[in-house]
């Protein structure tokens, strides 16, 4: 049984991805569809890519992830299918692949440009009902990647600003802020390894917040704490609160992280 | 295998859509539920109406389409079964469902009265669980809408304000706001069919706002652009921005198009 | 086959949820996963533990019902299954399940202690998709609870206040603000049977606010309307309004009812 992703920012208020369900079921009726989130906001290509990035390695080998963040919907922008070694993705080319495929292996990329596979009359507005929802349904009853459009070399990837070391310090950006106000930096665990936690400060704007503990609840409610999370990067939280509303974080706030 | 998607106003924060989906699997546990959405604004019939409307017919032959925004539940009001050509419409009597069967092919009406089909004790406050997710379930395991109750001849229809010719002009409204902000109109490109693009003029209360564009990213990100959407109808739109918000639109917003 | 369903604060604009059923979608594929509700307000352990309560029973007996607010997570609080006459329970030890359990014929308790069942590596901060989330899909495919860990006597129950009888009147409190801004509180119907409804005045801070009715709208639009709701509680609500917003109602107003 098949399993399709879907992660947009279509939101849950209209019906848009409604329809998308009903074009796979269509297809593919056995189909297991499920979301990872509908609620990026509008056209921020790069949250959506952070958040399949995040989300997608989770699910089983062949799911068929589907991510459409798409203000170029209509445009000359094209349409790809990456197949890697465990998944295919599926999307514009616009870089909301880019995060995830950079920690994937690699075997093809397709164009997506046989319109036998697209709904009928295809909008200029609504790809991800008109084009994405049918090519992963086709995809999903194991039609070939082949036939969906010439291979392509490249595709676009959008920089991913990478947490450095100077000296004793770690120094990066907060990049995500998510639902419970919880900022996720760019400074991932292994460059942290050498600095046993008992050691570490955080910086936020070069001002020294918390140092790194286990967990949420390591301190009492309402106070700062940093901890290594479920995406294996540095996050400032508020026990019990939020850590983007107490400290004005947001994405590209600078965080460092120093040697006691 | 039967697909049902819901359409309501209970929202997502609490346990109603839930418990509809726990009542539908214990009747029909092979039964697809999709929902088309849960955030029409509480007892806002014509926008579930629409929203009903725009979504249901990407679903397969043979679904059964739930719409559930009920501020009468527990007063006289009937709820219906409407069979079309394609599909199967379960509802209150209150136009919810009257926007989508000016489009289908309607075949027959029956009054929902049979409480053998109902979760007892029937509650006066949520019949979305205890009458509409049942009877739905019922109907997906091919109980004859017969059984459901008597025959009915007329069902309550909403006033669907039509775009009008005028001269040169054709003159419309906003009839929906979706989660980008942008405005859909009930002006339809059969309408415009006559005007090429090229020279139409989008006008909102009576201020001249842009021309037709053929996509979002036509005009500058900031810019207005209109555009024929993935309804097949004439969509007001902000390149990157909410329309709704920049141009203060609303349902019931002027909007007319003239040839240049 | 199996029902899961999930009940937590992670809400829906981020990948939680998504990744939580990619865990189960990949160790039992066939299970059906209904979500209650993922917007419980961030760490509010009574009001997930009241809509597990509300919504649970509605799902085929066999269900596994998972409830996740768990703001300690990563600490030494215990995670438990409970083996009641028709489900399964599983959450922190924190008290989420503890409303249902009032309910409930508890046949025995465990404590989830088997990492052989947990996702590796086992993250501090997210054990709804690594401990919950597979634990839930392995139960589901019949691992019996014994093998989770060890059986425990007790668990942590939230204290519920009951109304109670004084005299003629029965006093209760607001426990649960829907989306509809309906108020929903302590006084069940069983309290208030001596009660004819027709003699039965609601008040609200000791102000007489409307008397007992059998549906919204057998009041005029935006006038104050108290009801018998679909969990057997008295309900406090606006026809076609909000009596949240009108009356300044929140979790424990105070809230009784008088014979006139």
């Amino acid at each position: 049984m098949a399993v399709i992703t879907l992660t947009t920012d279509f939101g849950t208020a209209d019906w848009f991805v409604g329809t998308m369900k009903g074009v796979i079921v269509s297809i593919a009726p056995r189909a297991t569809v499920v979301d990872i989130t509908h609620d990026i906001p509008p056209g921020d290509i790069r949250a959506c890519a952070f958040a399949l990035a995040a989300g997608c390695r989770f699910f089983p080998k062949g799911t068929i992830h589907v991510a459409v963040v798409d203000p170029g919907v209509g445009s000359q922008r094209s349409a790809i299918i990456v197949q890697t070694k465990d998944y295919l993705f599926i999307g514009p080319d616009n870089g909301v692949l880019s995060f995830v495929l950079n920690h994937e292996t690699v075997r093809a990329v397709h164009r997506i440009t046989k319109d036998e596979f697209f709904l009928k009359p295809l909008s200029a507005t609504f790809h991800g009902r008109d084009v994405f929802a049918p090519v992963a349904a086709h995809l999903s009853r194991r039609t070939p990647i082949e036939r969906l459009g010439p291979r392509l070399k490249h595709y676009v990837r959008l920089d991913w600003a990478k947490a450095r070391r100077v000296g004793k310090e770690v120094r990066g950006e907060v990049v995500y802020i998510d639902r419970f106000g919880n900022a996720i930096t760019n400074i991932d665990g292994p460059t942290l390894s050498g600095l046993p936690p008992s050691v570490c400060e955080v910086f936020v704007k070069r001002n020294r917040l918390c140092t790194l503990s286990s967990h949420y609840q390591a301190v009492p409610r309402g106070e700062a704490v940093a901890v290594i999370n479920s995406c294996n990067l540095l996050e400032i939280a508020v026990s019990g609160g939020s850590a983007a509303n107490s400290f004005r974080l947001k994405t590209g706030t600078a965080v460092s992280v120093r040697s006691r």
